[in-house]
């Protein structure tokens, strides 16, 4: 184990002008595994209903992925949220959203999580993401992601979170949010005024930036044909990235090249339902977008 | 000369959230020609009323911008627009649209424009764009931009000019538009398939991409602190890439680091009202941010 992801597990229903599904596997920790599986052992924290279904726990473990840490609440209803996007698929409506089992959810790592070396906060109540970062040890590496539902109503336990983490991971719109300003790169100046030492910029099909005292980096997204559902993409990305870096130095280098395997990672994702198109998904298959990734960056040895 | 614009000179009024100016010169050629002539001796075709003033001429000419193509008409009035962005520099909204002398503009190009190897299309009517090409005799690169408005109202005019161009150059919302999809990567491939040698997507704050057949290239843009004012910024990326292209060969590499040089005079744009921060830039003032984009954009060698 390399890799605790702590983070939603929800049963999705998602429209989009492409399909619908109802009730299918989804949540930030499910993309986030699935992508980081496919380098390291990633361990799941989290909490499902007895309504989960076990051959998605099946499944998860099939990929690698730890799940002791996931709780199965008895007679519980696992968490729910349904969105409807667009003809443009940045537009997403959210439906509803259940918190059920995760209204009273008070994560307790199993024996053996409280060491493992890098921690990966995705998008869940700051309380949370701060109650199992109390548990851990001391992690080489915390990178956190929120949302904005959380900066407008949690703005304190984020503050708090922001001074534990290393890398914080936002879109841009939850970053113009958090530091209060219409302009990226006042965000992005206060962000990291503010103590964290990296920050990461999702800008969805505009690919991404990150910031920090090495430099400035950006990395541009695939162009794709054919976008059917990008419910988890920014997830994707960021188990992608963290799994690629797990068992890597955490240079400046690496994480370039770490933002790169996410990206590739992450188009994989938005081109099905669900994780289905991640199920199966092998390194091999993410050589051919990393290399056209960097085909698309390069200026002089065309 | 080895570049002609044709394009709207204009006196623009503009509101942003830093201040404001009324009737400051403006118009997409002015623009492309003060980017062009950091690198070559562009030669302008447009038109102006008795009302524009002097001054402004003699500053374009004083950059070695060649303006015999500049018709004053008598007793006219010069072309206004007037427009207003808010807090989000994204948004913008027009306030007014005076056509005035641009009406019955029925370009002749002067002495010796005929030979002129590049030719840019900037933004005005498609018919006026096609009766410039008409008068060409023989060039070897015609870069073509146009606009929203002219694809809801001339659509045959831009078929027919689509036929006639080497490269075209929209952001993204317009080609999304002009190809009739909201998938940015289905309007790429169909804008291709009609023919387009070379397409170059603008996408403001998240840079531009370009697509041949020799690649797809995606190029980020610098982050700003202080953007006062867009006004004019498309225009100035494609007179900066266009002039440094001018007097090189065509090659894939070439057309990348244009794209770059573009990015960086656009840069400088924004950064003030008008043409303010274009009328003294020199080249060593692009060297700097050149370099930058091109760090922001390596991976391996940092």
């Amino acid at each position: 184990m390399t890799l605790l992801i702590v983070g939603s597990v929800a049963l999705d229903s998602v429209q989009t002008p492409f399909g619908a599904t109802e009730n299918a596997v989804g949540g930030s920790a499910v993309y986030a595994s699935y992508a980081a599986s496919l380098f390291t052992q990633p361990a799941i924290v989290g909490v499902v209903g007895e309504d989960f279904p076990k051959q998605e726990i099946t499944n998860l473990r099939r990929r690698g992925v730890r799940t002791e840490g996931l709780e199965i609440v008895r007679g519980g209803k696992t968490f729910r949220w349904g969105g409807r996007y667009g003809d443009d698929v940045n537009q997403r409506e959210t439906l509803f959203t259940e918190l059920n089992v995760f209204q009273d959810f008070a994560p307790k790592l199993p024996k053996g999580y409280h060491d493992i070396p890098n921690v990966f906060l995705a998008n869940i109540d700051p309380d949370l993401q701060i109650d199992v970062l109390g548990q851990m040890r001391k992690p080489r590496l915390v990178v956190c992601d929120t949302m904005n539902l959380w900066i407008k109503t949690k703005p304190a336990s984020l503050t708090k979170l922001m001074n534990r983490i290393d890398v914080l991971l936002l879109n841009d719109e939850e970053a113009r949010m958090l530091a209060d300003t219409s302009s990226l790169a006042k965000a992005v100046s206060k962000l990291r005024g503010g103590g964290i030492e990296r920050l990461i910029i999702k800008k969805g099909e505009h690919g991404s930036m990150m910031f920090s005292s090495e430099g400035t980096f950006a990395a541009p997204a695939l162009m794709l044909p054919s976008v059917k559902d990008p419910t988890g993409a920014g997830d994707t990305f960021a188990g992608g990235m963290l799994g690629w870096l797990a068992g890597r130095t955490l240079t400046e280098v690496n994480w370039r090249k770490a933002i790169l395997v996410g990206t590739a990672t992450a188009s994989f994702c938005v081109e099905d339902f669900s994780v289905g198109r991640l199920r199966d998904l092998e390194k091999g298959d993410l050589a051919r977008r990393t290399t056209e990734l960097r085909a698309m960056m390069s200026v002089g040895r065309v």
